[in-house]
């Protein structure tokens, strides 16, 4: 039950994972989010290995921080030179950090094979990098690379490393499982040793890698064993398998061993937060991921869900609301009606599991989603799905046709592609085209167009994603696909869906959905009439 | 050092996961998939919740298995009843499966709150449905569920599940960690016990859950501490976060714990087999999965890649070759020259390393991953950027213009879109149309047409995927695109991408790029004259 620190490095360790870039403009958010969840230390960048990050380093000082202390990371000094010659040194020294963490060499394999030096130039290297930058008022963290194997091929140089940064002044020394291969009883023994040592001394830190799968219970095997500082990513994104997942280790070591690793006010920021990181990084959320997943609290088989509508603790570890998250029934052939009842409750509440609708409304679900439709993440298309089959539906418009003309190259104006609408309200014609990029931004503007005649209300909403996904890929350029849209008005934000082998097709129904979904939602009253 | 016996749940537990729903032929195809891996035991399916199933049992039968036993899920009779009269136990009998698996509850909270009897009752049903299925001549294999929240509940009634269980006929007494919420030492101690009480009357077996990122762990201390049976699917697909990783658990049981779970030969194939699970699950498996992931041996960092290829130990921990999966080196900005060099010698074996030509390629990189490409996935678009920047390239065709034209409601008799192309080659003109299924496959067919009568080489190319992620949600339908399509001629296999805000252009990129791949690669003869 002990304070436990944790050091992000997202910006350093993460970026190496594939895909993963970052602007300055992108650290920069990424550390604003990050001190606001609590972590201690943001490791920002290597300034001597990526000259973007000297600039980076010069903007996050003019932002305040309430909880993190921001750390530049560097190597120890070339062999058989000094300090105040390396270059890379003097470019940590000038991203201006009141930490610095610096790596060195564990493995006598790496020392003579890798960086083809002696085992003794090797220890100086340490000694005399983490001395130094103390001497210019640094604090220093020093990471072991390959702790572990060389623990278990050569002990005892493993440890002089360690013994090394110590004596170079050193207040953290971090064992690092760079390659991911150890078991846990491996770290478990060898974080042991170390604390029985070192522990007086310095901080002891763990630094895992998911190679085997284990990057998250090392981690807290290593804190059960007494390290009192954890690295890692706080989306688990790295060199190949990636490195230990932080939204996972936080919880773990917050809820269910007692210790404190960020304000505890803060845990339920933990979603949210893990969102926009991901959002900033430009990735999709892993939905299985523990506590911070979109699936992490949701619930598809039909007896799991019936448990759980009795008490959440029937299927649930812990509460999604701690961590800032939510529960969710998946609807698919195995949920049952308990799922299906519970949304059209939502919006028909008259609507009873045994009334024969639900039964029908299940089928038709099912055929649309052998088609590969997907209600699961398309609540907007579903109401108006089970409002058509309620009678509870008018359509707004009828459409008489489009066209849409893209053209390569561009004509002279601009845009590349135009669209030509007519449609009907009330006998009323309307005939209009807009002008996009492409030809589903341009099917949008007119059909918005068309319709602002008629619904004002149309203007207020703002499409605020686009998803496109091919369902069958082995055929190509004549796959199906699915075309999910997000909209909002502000006050809500809802979700539509469309299939089709045409891809603008296929945007056009999750358009026109969308479209009718805000209007029913905002005319309920006019429209409760008609039912 | 001993024998593991793997329960694969892929389409029992794993058909729980969100999106996945297997056809009967998908079920079959995977009973092969895990037959040729090798797995013990295959859980197939539960015929009592999904009528489905009964039709896949009937099926299965018929096809010969050689390593691989099916096995029927379901659970004991219901409360206040006997065997005979429970129409589920028939339904699980009429399965016609060897091996039989049975849950039941072994968490008072369970017995009394959720399915309302006594806790006696409870033993009686456990006990009477095991010597039920037993008399009938099945193996029977008992699923304790939520055996570890029992454990730490009321430990003493948990135990005597087990030993209802064994008393009944039980050959394998599994231990469920249902909502995937304990801790290692949790795991470890109960199995420990569990493993005294009963290890020498049946064989014990661990079932986990990955709510706190720990099934694999758990799975494996289970392991360690003599359970022999482990249960989990191939892909870790399954309600909320998901099931126990097969494809991490086997490696670290076979590879790091010396212990045999499926013939040594065939770990070989399991990364192989698992993409092709993927692909019948119809998910995209996850690159950064241990062991099996595109990226468990993906290098980026460029001192990472310089010191594997001085020795792949310096940073892997085992051989990819082990598992049937490759080695990779991703280019970025970080990734340095060896990477790009290494890529550009494959083609243009006379480049060296300081070659100004090679920092002129990285910078133009750079600034075409700015705009969104991305060049990791996509070495056919790579080869072609390099060698027109290198001379090594000369235009096939020159474009004039291109239209497309889609329409709904689509004409009378049939496809919706149409595309028009002009374009040159050595001073013809060919003009041409092309039908299709949206605008991209009518251009495609279109491009096809008009480039067969110069080069009919383009007639042998197939596009095998066709994908699109939207770059920046934020702009909804006018968001860039980036299109990525694989092509193969049935000798080699290629991917290239384009970048847009138009999907039709950035999806006409990625074609020209695939086209001109092949006709580069097939008359490199003829091209490499004009270098």
């Amino acid at each position: 039950m002990s304070r436990i620190n944790i050091l992000d490095s997202t910006l350093r360790d993460g970026a190496q994972g594939e895909s993963i870039s970052f602007s300055v403009q992108d650290k920069i958010r990424i550390c604003q989010a990050l001190d606001e969840l609590g972590v201690s230390y943001i490791e920002a960048g290597n300034p001597s290995s990526n000259p973007k990050d000297i600039e980076f380093f010069q903007e996050i000082k003019k932002i305040p921080l309430k909880n993190s202390t921001i750390c530049a990371f560097g190597s120890t000094r070339r062999k058989n030179s000094t300090c105040e010659q390396d270059s890379s040194l003097q470019t940590l020294l000038a991203a201006q950090t009141e930490v610095v963490v610096i790596f060195g060499k564990a493995w006598p394999f790496h020392v003579t094979e890798i960086i083809k030096t002696t085992l003794e130039e090797n220890l100086l290297m340490i000694k005399e990098t983490c001395a130094y930058l103390k001497e210019q008022g640094k604090r220093v963290f020093f990471d072991a690379e390959h702790f572990f194997t060389a623990y278990q091929e050569n002990k005892d140089y493993a440890l002089k490393t360690l013994q090394a940064a110590l004596d170079g002044g050193a207040e953290v020394l971090c064992l690092c499982e760079t390659k991911g291969g150890s078991m846990i009883n491996q770290v478990q023994t060898a974080v042991k040793e170390v604390v029985e040592l070192f522990g007086k001394k310095a901080q002891i830190g763990i630094h895992t890698h998911n190679d085997s799968g284990l990057a998250v219970a090392n981690s807290l095997v290593a804190v059960s064993e007494g390290a009192t500082h954890v690295q890692g990513v706080l989306l688990g994104f790295g060199e190949r398998t990636g490195n230990a997942n932080l939204s996972t280790i936080i919880p773990n070591l917050q809820l269910k061993m007692g210790h404190e690793c960020i304000p505890e006010e803060n845990l339920a920021k933990l979603t949210p937060i893990c969102k926009q990181v991901a959002e900033i990084a430009n990735i999709k959320l892993n939905s299985q991921l523990p506590f911070v997943g979109a699936n992490a609290f949701s619930h598809k088989a039909g007896m799991h869900i019936d448990a759980v509508l009795k008490n959440p603790k029937a299927y649930e570890h812990i509460c999604p609301d701690q961590l800032g998250n939510e529960r969710k029934f998946l609807m698919s052939e195995v949920a049952g009606r308990s799922t299906i009842i519970k949304k059209i409750q939502k919006f028909a509440p008259s609507i009873q599991k045994s009334d024969p609708i639900v039964k029908q409304i299940i089928e038709r679900m099912k055929e649309l989603e052998y088609e590969g439709y997907q209600f699961e993440g398309a609540d907007g298309s579903f109401e108006l799905l089970v409002r058509k089959m309620l009678g509870q539906y008018q359509p707004f418009f009828k459409l008489h046709y489009y066209n849409t003309i893209g053209s390569n190259p561009r004509p002279e104006e601009g845009v590349c592609c135009c669209a030509q609408i007519k449609l009907e309200v009330d006998g009323q014609i309307e005939v209009t085209a807009g002008e996009g990029d492409g030809p589903v931004n341009a099917l949008d503007i007119a059909l918005r167009k068309a319709l602002e005649r008629f619904y004002p209300l149309v203007s207020q909403i703002r499409l605020t994603d686009y998803k496109v996904r091919v369902l069958d890929g082995k055929f190509a350029t004549a796959s199906r696909v699915r075309v999910i849209i997000e909209s909002t008005d502000n006050e809500a934000s809802w979700t539509t869906v469309g299939v089709s082998a045409d891809l603008i097709e296929a945007s056009w129904l999750a358009l026109v959905d969308s479209f009718e979904y805000k209007l029913i939602k905002d005319i309920a009253k006019r429209f409760n009439k008609i039912v």
